[in-house]
């Protein structure tokens, strides 16, 4: 309970906690079992709520049982071994309690000298994961690049379109800057456009396997120059969200160099998977690009935010992003030892995010996370066989990773019917998407715990929509 | 142990959960005593740790013997009561619980059909606050305006200047838009608008206290139009992150209203202080501005990240960051009853933040966050009062809230020796800021268990020094 003043004995956090930890290792027990989208309306669950705050203190067993009254009942199955919308948000055992001891340190860490663990544990964790995934050695801290963990990948994009504006708004009007990506690049893309201030977008068509074309680009580069505009970005994709599509990187980053570009590179779920070897054949090209973003709180098991960002070249994201008040200078940012990575991102405060990234990495090992990776894609692989193997069904993408996208010959209608039947029945769910009008489904595979049983169960519902 | 295929067995983490629980208990009882520096040269911490991931996964006991062993010798001391540096960047045993149950529920809450729990306790609790804080009604959900949890003040002041120079940009260049500050405001509204796109950017004189003159501002404007440029943006702080000034709102308002800028007000620090009525003449005028921004996370004993955004019309905010591909169309987003919170923020995903403040809010009630609000401000009196009767020493700004100003009569080189006696004390620490090359010390109260005798602490190191 809260004394005298607001202060709490510490005792009380200890007890509270072990309780806490209970009900957690019973729910996590019991979440696969709870209903993957929870049966309430809008507004449903702030009606449970009162309409102002409470003005004494309440114990925490009442606090504790109002996640099972209204909090639970609200949740979505984003950790159920059923879930295959959108791409995974996934966690594990040790990044949940990563995220608890972070929570007890309270660290901000803007600067080194602001929380030296949080800014070393970061730089050697990403220096890590340049070596787990095969990344270009100059993106180490060592290196002329280097990596900083982001909120999430559109945190990441925006930041690569805001250095390339800054870049190119030196020798001209922002107003005639063009950003370039594909059809079939993420949303974020163009929100970060957007927010970044670029007032021309451009969405570069696709081939038949949804990777953008190159001589589309520079069709459209010239087009935008014959008209007086300035091309200051492309993004290329690696794993695309409708389909996990991979752009050419290698034909993208020679017309980005020739034409003075900044080149960044998406790829937020697949980059991940680079970490077993077989798949590095998707993200050749790499050393040529400028900047980079993949997401560990997507495929690698980690709690989101965790948005790993890497640059070529720190110079001209320092530029972009450095300002030093009174306040914020330290004897320790001119060492070259360490970084301030207030001067890595937008926002000055930062969470000690690298701690759970750093105990997922050890708790399962390299080889612990390529078995993950490995079983997803193979479950993959087994769900589109299965597809191909159904005359009423057709894959309208390779499937490469582990997402499988499939639709009904018979057309939209016969589609939905199959979302329908997969999602009303409380045991798995998918997110439906289209392309040029044609719908399609989207089995995102990649939540931690997903195994056999679960494709099998999945596969019973899409048999019986036939 | 990580079994075959990647999967960890249910009761290992319940084992893990409560050892690390103890662990964490057992930290937080001794971390008073731990020094609030760490003795880490930039690299050391580095150098405990192995170049490359493991192959082969670790236990957990090996991952926690690693924090005695290297995490907590690099920690900085922002939860110590002997923390007087900064702002303070609080915890509490509500938040930091509700930490792990967000970890645990993984929900990603970009979406109401993404996660309606994350989304409505959001709407209600920030509903809730507007009460708590003497806010203006209209910035509720049933309003025409809205609030939404941002990652750090300097992303929310970010976005309103994205959101203001996008109004603008329709009729303008964008190279010919101003954004306009007092020269006392957060070095994140100067990156904010650099990030933004902002080419022209004026810090305008503030007055004896610190705080933004109108009638410079006015100045400003007046040359600015005479060469053409468009003021655009405004921010008033209140509470400075130097000396805790705050600017006049009403007149500031009153320009911003005949100009057509959006006026933004950034409250960081001093917003939490409003839940005590008696603090609330320092906001008049909030019912005249656009934006603001105050960060539970600083003074409300919530855990970072939790910044509180609120707009007065959430039209324009929507216009600037709403894009709707296929896989993000959701039925519930046309409903007026829920939000979808990905169209009030730069990313698309977003953590379960409003669990911890829920938490925050019941554990403590209204009452109790009151309580500690006023010990840390009688606190910050208390010290403000032994600095005014020693002759040596004097204010350099009104101690209206906690944070005390001060510097030696003698100059910078005296007011130096008094830092240093402070910091190398172990107990104590604050950091030094400067105004017009005069340096002085900020003593920043306002950590969850500061109490008399941590002032009377510091007291002897500065006593100690003159």
């Amino acid at each position: 309970m809260v004394g005298k003043n607001g202060l709490v004995r510490p005792d009380e956090f200890r007890k509270n906690a072990h309780a806490l930890v209970d009900w957690i290792a019973d729910y996590l027990e019991r979440s696969a079992d709870l209903p993957i989208v929870p049966a309430v309306a809008p507004g449903e669950l702030k009606a449970r709520l009162p309409a102002s705050a409470p003005e004494a203190p309440e114990s925490f067993d009442e606090l504790m049982a109002d996640l099972d009254r209204i909090v639970v009942p609200g949740l979505t199955g984003w950790q159920n071994p059923g879930w295959f919308a959108y791409f995974p948000g996934n966690s594990s055992p040790p990044s949940l309690l990563a995220e608890m001891a972070t929570a007890a340190f309270g660290q901000q860490g803007m600067m080194w000298a602001t929380s030296p663990i949080a800014t070393e544990l970061e730089m050697v964790v990403l220096d890590w994961l340049v070596d787990l995934l095969g990344l270009p050695q100059g993106w180490k801290m060592s290196g002329p690049g280097g990596g900083a963990i982001q909120v999430s990948a559109s945190d990441s994009s925006h930041l690569a379109l805001v250095v390339s504006r800054h870049r190119a708004q030196a020798t001209n009007p922002i107003d005639q800057l063009v950003a370039y990506t594909s059809a079939q690049s993420h949303s974020s893309i163009e929100k970060g456009a957007r927010v970044a201030g670029f007032k021309h977008f451009r969405a570069i068509d696709v081939d038949d396997e949804f990777a953008m074309r190159p001589e589309a680009l520079e069709a459209a580069i010239a087009a935008d120059r014959e008209s007086g505009l300035i091309p200051a970005f492309v993004c290329s994709t690696v794993g695309t969200t409708g389909t996990t599509a991979t752009d050419p990187i290698e034909p993208i980053a020679a017309i980005a160099r020739r034409e003075g570009m900044w080149h960044h590179v998406d790829a937020a779920f697949v980059g991940s998977a680079m970490i077993c070897p077989e798949f590095r054949v998707h993200q050749q090209g790499l050393e040529l690009v400028d900047s980079y973003v993949f997401n560990p709180h997507k495929w690698l098991l980690t709690n989101f935010d965790c948005s790993v960002f890497y640059v070529a070249d720190r110079q001209p994201l320092h530029e972009t992003l450095s300002i030093v008040p009174p306040y914020l200078r330290s004897a320790a940012a001119t060492s070259s030892e360490v970084v301030d990575y207030r001067d890595w991102q937008v926002p000055l405060g930062r969470r000690f995010r690298a701690l759970k990234l750093w105990w997922v990495l050890r708790y399962y090992g390299a080889e612990g996370l390529r078995s993950v990776i490995r079983r997803h894609v193979a479950l993959g692989h087994d769900l589109a066989a299965r597809i191909e193997a159904e005359p009423d069904l057709e894959l309208v993408a390779p499937a490469r990773f582990s997402l499988v996208c499939f639709r009904h010959r018979a057309g939209n209608e016969a589609t939905d019917r199959i979302v329908e039947a997969i999602n009303s029945s409380g045991a798995s769910y998918v997110t439906p998407s289209l392309i040029d009008e044609r719908r399609f489904i989207r089995v995102s595979i990649g939540q931690t715990y997903t195994e056999a049983e679960h494709i099998d169960r999945l596969w019973k519902s899409i048999a019986g929509a036939l």
